[in-house]
């Protein structure tokens, strides 16, 4: 039966969503195995009982995100759940008494709302300004609902059947057809609410909405979520902050699929996605914060209630011990069987170092839209990694950073992106939403560290243009001395071409390793290109000095986000010589090397022009810049970790960077890379560009010849392979 | 038996001086006690043994502080000291070897040094660039000397004595007469050297010489400087930065006075100012870290080497568990008996929380130099700490900051004192010491947030001015409701005087205390009056708008400070109204009302200009500005924490003040200021100014009147007393 009107059969009078009641019992009677456990219980519980200390209000909504009534419907909503999961467990009635008051006042007030008057261009909702919180509400709710299922009368559940569940099942799915059957994390959550409801009203008819679409024909819902959302690698285009919203409502789902109907084997399909793609969010995180690529707030990581759902599920499915030291970092667990076995699991000490390596992440439905790479040299706390940006666009919500890269060291993200710019859930920031700046500076191409042209953002700033183009990565190897990747695109721009290659080489000379930077345009021309480089630090130094504006600062330029910088400084060069720049940022310090190709230009820029509202947060960013009339032309650049400073221990050591100097060679296609240490040793990075492994390549220089098969070569100064 | 020759006597055949033969046996033997000792113990070993894996290099001294030879002979000295003690308390042969052979190396070195090729204007050393680093160097050198000592022939201990000890020792006392019989922490390292390298060599006129002075009468030396160094609470008139580094002599020294000489009972002297030294270090910290007044590194705190010295030996004294908890926040434990009984202490878990409290630290010799006030709402980590700076001027690393405030919340800073500007041990940023912008900014009053007439610092930035005066408290007193401070200033500009009143007030309202900033400069003018707030955070809004400047930055003024401060936005308003603004830093929001008297202009200024050398960190400031007329002129303005932000639960509350809205009351001197609060709670704080507890103060405001007797009252809206 579907429609507004409750149905008639109780199949499920003691319904299961993500807890049933026999494992409620369980955990009830197992509850001392684990002391974690207990304290997420007990916190959860005195949150509940201070947040009904009097009836919770239930406002009429009026209010934007962020506002009162905003805020108090979703606190409303996780308060049911918590009331309705704390009853099952631990059986106290006045918990039950609780999620079932406030249920029946929803029940009162839904269904004589109209549209939210907060409604912007997102879908609205009732009780929100958009739809997709109130499909997040629902989710929460009706678990709360389903654990105090078994002792409401007849009457009781016709009431919160007719008053709130089908009437927001309803809203939610054939109420709102296009954000339902989107394949989008909108559409996720609603498919997971509407199939929850399913369950818990024993509503087939639901169910099938929420897994195959409206037309229950598989066109849309959440199978097709699951193959189109995620690459065969369990990548989300949007990239890690909204992969880990995402997963939210699939995590949730699938186990009250599992639960539910455990022969659709919800795990398993396509290949175990629904684990790829929570294992892939730990692998796209860095000290516990996720890379933020595209629209991401930066403070949000591992230790967020999404990941907490899901690295239990997967502890639970897989019994895997590294995923127990990311739950052990979480400040609380969840309260489900995966959670508790999970606490329980760390609790008698079995966690293990999440073996954090490098890898690749192919993007796309089919994994042929691009990929982002991690580099990491080791997997400790501190160790270095280097994320490749080259994936496809990331709908709305992705920048325009075509083979952008960022890199971590010493705990610190030291080339950095800026996120997004948003004050979640400020309503004195544009009511917590996307601020202007968003637009004109965060998804802009100058706001990352890969090559802009003309001063125009790729694509010019447009996602349809965007949509339509991917990189290709062309190449990918590791192996102890080198981790390289390279990428090409070639339709950011009209008529050019460019194309990166990155490396982490354990070289010249001891200590970390290199970052060698060779990025290639090939264009006609004529043309100005700007290789920024956003770096989180204090300057220490710079060769040549950097000529700073003292008495007054002026905007770079007027749009495509070069309108937000201030020209600080600047510096020149001649041609083959290097610009070397030192900053240090926590205890170490940064050398950065790139090399002028022909007379270029530094640039020291400082965020923060055209900035009415102080939206922005400060930032720096060295700029190369070329003259105005180039066709094609070789970045290349080397960042070097070094040193390390104590104030507590007021000692410091190594202060300036190994490498001595910085050249290339070319022959044709081919390029040679010089390192030389300031400890005599001299290192070549040879690149043919040409991914095939059988074709051999050779460069002479200096009376050496450098001979190797493939994409690259790493040499001594005798021309041997390292 | 005094002079470059050796003595004939050999009367310590095992001195003592922190650790002696019998102490270290007892810890051999009782080493399984305390795993916490055990770690420090084997981390140092290791160290050690890192360290002498090749013959350390023992350079000529060429470079300034933060060059390698700099480095090198610091990491000497603490080598020998370490590897000393090591060799004391393991029995490991070895390490007596690697003691003697660096001993023995600088004793071949020492005798052929002249006056260090980088001396600038500080008292030039030998082996450093000024004779400080020497007299530390010797401090740990001789410790590791009288370890190894018992095992040495008589030729050896010749050869160490009047290669090194001697000549060192001389160099530092008669060599240098004026430093060292100089009342400051140079004085002080000084005089540990010499001293304990009288009690190694059994050179009574070494031990008088530092303890009394060169010309043994008292009118020098250690005893003279705890007379003089710290204020009867233990304050050092610099501040705790250098209160830190100044108490590690004073520890070591007095730690070996007392092991060879208890009967001068050095820990009881004058009434055991040691001991308050050290707590009053705990006392003028937050989340760990120093108050930054003065010139300060601003990540120095209790975890420094000074301070694992210090409280263990406060701890060995007192027994006083608060320690522990100190203790256990620092890193590592010290090798010696105090260091050992400490942490075994922890070990055993003794440890209690450190009871932070309000307190007053009188400034001075006898401490009547004006007070640093410490307010504390709570004691938990995450506490509210307000500083007021009512203290002396603080000597040559003083800043111009007569009562200036800064505050603490949520274990951040969040009303900030620049500290010092240096980047300590950098060589590229001046050779690690104090940068030109130290003087031009940092220490600048407009750096601060107290006080500035016409754009001119207080005392016009001269030292020798403001050594001349200081300022008076005039009013403390803390109860439940309400902690009050008030102090005076008259000499930091000619004809002008100020008079600040901070209170920290629970309520009106639920949450946690507001600030009252009450200030009044009484002047015939005309003036212009500044009031800057620095501040921790990103601006979210203010009321009315700041007007910002978008398209170019001018500097502020041109002296003073204030040619590196942007003029970033501005405002106006009209008399009787206030200026509010809102900020979030952490997870929690801010908001700063302050009232215009007439119509004044409040300024947003960024720092970073006439900055060529990027020499400053990014930081911001409100400066609160009358018109150029002004004679007589109150401000008085109300910060006040609020709500909460967590992106991680992705929740915010409470992100408007509840403070509706500020006005003053006058009548002669006396102050009436009125609270208002959204909740409809009306609060009013009256000020007499007046200190005398007998006098009766009383103003009417609308049909209400308002009685108090001595310095304030506090009523609400009938009145009524608080
Ligand atoms: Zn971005
Ligand atoms: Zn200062």
């Amino acid at each position: 039966p579907s429609g507004n009107e409750p149905s008639g059969n109780e199949p499920f009078s003691a319904p299961t969503l993500l807890l049933s009641a026999a494992e409620a019992d369980t955990l009830r009677d197992n509850l001392m195995q684990s002391p974690r456990f207990q304290r997420s219980l007990a916190a959860t519980e005195k949150k509940v009982i201070a947040y009904f200390r009097n009836p919770p209000d239930v406002p009429q909504p009026t209010d934007p995100g962020g506002g009162y009534t905003h805020e108090q419907h979703k606190r409303n909503g996780v308060a049911i759940h918590d009331a309705g999961i704390l009853y099952q467990i631990t059986g106290n009635e006045e918990h039950a008494h609780r999620a079932v008051a406030l249920l029946k006042a929803y029940a009162d007030l839904y269904p004589g709302l109209g549209p939210h008057p907060q409604q912007k261009k997102q879908a609205p909702g009732r009780l929100f300004w958009q739809s997709l919180n109130e499909a997040v509400w629902l989710t929460y709710a009706v678990q709360g609902a389903a654990a105090v299922w078994p002792r409401l009368s007849r009457a009781e559940r016709k009431h919160l059947e007719s008053g709130l569940l089908r009437p927001m099942a309803e809203f939610l799915s054939s109420g709102q057809p296009r954000t339902f059957d989107k394949i989008h994390n909108h559409g996720t959550w609603a498919a997971a609410a509407v199939g929850m409801t399913g369950y818990l009203l024993g509503d087939k008819a639901y169910v099938e909405k929420a897994l195959y679409g409206l037309k229950r024909d598989g066109s849309a819902g959440f199978l097709k979520q699951l193959d189109r959302l995620f690459s065969p690698d369990g990548y989300y285009t949007e990239g890690p902050y909204y992969q880990r919203y995402a997963l939210m409502p699939v995590i949730l789902f699938a186990a009250a699929i599992h639960n539910n109907e455990p022969e659709r084997a919800i795990f398993q399909y396509r290949d175990q996605i629904i684990l790829k793609a929570v294992r892939s969010c730990v692998d796209l995180s860095y000290n516990g914060l996720f890379f933020p690529i595209n629209d991401a707030i930066k403070s949000k990581g591992l230790d967020t209630v999404e990941l907490r759902y899901g690295i239990a599920a997967a502890y639970r499915l897989t019994g895997d011990a590294g995923l127990l030291s990311i739950a052990q970092n979480q400040s609380a667990a969840v309260l489900t069987r995966a959670g508790f076995e999970t606490a329980r699991a760390i609790d008698q000490g079995l966690a293990r170092p999440y073996p954090f390596q490098s890898r690749v992440l192919r993007d796309g439905p089919s994994g042929k839209q691009g990929a982002l790479v991690v580099m990491r040299d080791g997997s400790e706390i501190g160790h270095q990694a280097l994320v490749f940006k080259a994936t496809a666009q990331g709908m709305g919500h992705g920048h325009f950073d075509k083979l952008n890269w960022l890199f971590y060291d010493n705990g610190h993200e030291i080339i950095t992106d800026y996120g997004a710019a948003r004050f979640l859930n400020v309503p004195q920031k544009n009511g917590g939403r996307y601020l202007p700046e968003n637009q004109s500076w965060a998804k802009q191409t100058a706001a990352h560290n890969t090559l802009v042209v003309d001063q125009r953002s790729h694509f010019d700033g447009k996602r349809t243009k965007a949509d339509a183009a991917h990189p290709h990565l062309t190449f990918w190897e590791q192996n102890e001395r080198i981790h390289i990747a390279a990428a090409t695109m070639t339709d950011a721009y009209p008529g050019l071409q460019f194309q990166r290659t990155l490396a982490q080489i354990k070289g010249p000379g001891a200590g970390p390793p290199m970052v060698v930077d060779l990025l290639k345009v090939t264009a006609k021309g004529p043309h100005q290109y700007d290789l920024p480089l956003h770096f989180a630090g204090r300057l220490i130094a710079s060769t040549p000095r950097l000529v700073s504006e003292t008495n007054q600062l002026h905007p770079l330029g007027q749009s495509a986000g070069y309108q937000h910088l201030w020209r600080r400084a600047q510096a020149k060069t001649r041609e083959g010589r290097s610009f070397s720049v030192t900053w240090l940022h926590g205890s170490r310090f940064y050398t950065y090397t790139t090399l002028a190709e022909r007379d270029d230009t530094l640039l020291l820029a400082e965020l923060g022009a055209q900035d009415p509202d102080f939206n922005l947060r400060p930032q720096q960013a060295l700029i190369l810049r070329t003259a105005p009339n180039r066709g094609n032309h070789t970045f290349v650049s080397v960042l070097e970790p070094h040193g390390a400073t104590s104030a507590a221990e007021e000692t410091t050591v190594g202060t300036q960077g190994r490498l001595r100097s910085l050249s290339r060679i070319t022959r044709g296609d081919l390029d040679l890379i010089q390192l030389a240490s300031h400890d005599g040793t001299l290192w070549y990075l040879a690149v043919s560009h040409d991914a095939r492994a059988d074709q051999r390549h050779q460069i002479s220089h200096d009376d050496t010849t450098f001979t190797w098969q493939g994409f690259y070569g790493l040499f001594n100064h005798q021309g041997e392979t390292l």
